[in-house]
């Protein structure tokens, strides 16, 4: 089924739409691994539970990080998860322009037919004064576009290369009081019949938990801010935060002059059409 | 198949036995994340090649870092598999040391049932001094398991906390670079009509790269080492590195005084059992 929804998928937005899906698939791999770790993590505690004292408490205290370890790899899949719906306001911009394309190539196509046909037809008159207004709402549109691709992206890579820092971050920490627990166990080997000294390090093994807890506990991201520019972007996705009135006149009169075209009225109906309120934004998730 | 293999795993190596297939999975789903992150990297910079200059080119330089990051994913799960096989080696020598468990409780369950229907049987003798055979077996094998499984877990763990802060120092790096790169994107709205600006970040978006390569080629793991004491462990999975000619009387004094039985032929026998050859060690993978 999702293939046929693949195909159903505007041009524009396919290749997106491609790449959301495997992202998709990625995060469920990283949720696989990160249950499958914590098996492991449960199954080497009730493996140490068989032991002797020193591997049984060592082996405990190692699962207990190892699932934090675990756990560190299902926040990332959160994240990642996190960064698609981001990439996904890109795919459905993407996917919301295309049919402004299309109305503009088909009245250009409908308009090239008839001057062939009936090169005096009075309905290239009507023809002409919508393809002004498709023009015009094609600006607006590429516009949008371009202006929500740069913000959307560098906000999902922002979020994309942040959860792999803070992953890597936090499972160092974790994995470096991991070597100082296994640090703590003698595998000095013994002769037959001999009985190994009793374990001396429960307290320096309780102690590696304690400063892993406080490590996660005052943890925060050494990150390089990824800057944004964008933050004037409105609900329109075009510049400024002013007021949509006052931004609507200096719009429609770039488009206007891009156009050619001195038609007020046909103008302020395609204004209308281009300035989605936040209800019908091309933005809205 | 594969779980009427694990019901087949003698008591000792259970345990282990179902901790090492748990970690086959967790290998599987880091190669299946690696795969899929590889796919979403080609695809970021197929959608990009659909772009403007600006996006296209770091969208498309952003992919080969994020390749790397997923080719670090795989990297992490082959040292996973590392760490796994020495887990292997501990279960090995469990599995090897359960039918001298057995052997022992065996004649004793004989000894007992004998001395209660025919305490005068000739035949105790004999069993009395299989089990002092078996006991010095079973004080051997059980050492040799002491030894193997305290070396091997710290072994194994070393391997696999390396793996961890091995994969995240280089992810942090490229995750670095990827945010610098991200960085080069102008994400300023544009109203409609109007062109971007030429992209002029080419050069510097091509020097991430170097200095992402540079990175890794420079790169070297910051871990503490685990010590081990195990060095002195023979083939035999014995202390010492000591010629076996020479190692196997002290051992066998100890393993007598234990058992207190003088019978040398006995323990001649017993030794010889103990004390396996490089093709026959219960380390051997």
């Amino acid at each position: 089924m999702s293939s046929l929804r693949g195909i159903q998928q505007p041009e524009l937005s396919k290749k997106l739409y491609k790449l959301i899906k495997t992202e998709n698939h990625q995060v469920s791999a990283y949720e696989t691994a990160s249950r499958e770790s914590q098996s492991v993590a449960s199954q080497l505690s009730e493996w140490g539970e068989t032991q002797d004292d020193a591997v049984s408490d060592i082996s405990d205290k190692l699962g207990v990080l190892l699932a934090e370890i675990a756990e560190q790899e299902d926040l990332f899949a959160q994240h990642l998860e996190d960064s698609r719906g981001v990439l996904k306001q890109i795919r459905n911009t993407e996917s919301s322009v295309q049919p402004t394309r299309n109305h503009k190539t088909k009245i250009q196509d409908e308009i090239q037919k008839l001057k062939y046909k009936e090169p005096t037809s009075t309905k290239l008159v009507t023809l002409e004064q919508e393809l002004v207004r498709a023009e015009a709402q094609s600006l607006v549109a590429e516009a949008q576009l371009t202006n929500i691709t740069r913000q959307k992206f560098k906000e999902a890579y922002d979020l994309h290369t942040a959860a792999i820092i803070e992953r890597a971050e936090k499972q160092i920490m974790l994995a470096q009081q991991a070597r100082r627990l296994v640090n703590l166990l003698d595998d000095t080997p013994t002769v037959p019949g001999e009985e190994r000294p009793p374990f001396e390090n429960s307290e320096a093994a309780r102690e590696v938990l304690n400063d892993a807890e406080a490590g996660l506990r005052n943890y925060s991201p050494s990150i390089e801010p990824i800057h944004s520019a964008a933050g004037r972007l409105g609900v329109n996705a075009m510049p400024g935060s002013i007021e949509q009135e006052a931004a609507q006149p200096r719009i429609m009169q770039q488009a206007e002059e891009i156009v050619q075209s001195p038609q007020q009225e046909t103008m302020g109906r395609g204004g209308q059409v281009m300035y989605p309120t936040s209800e019908t934004s091309y933005v809205a998730a």
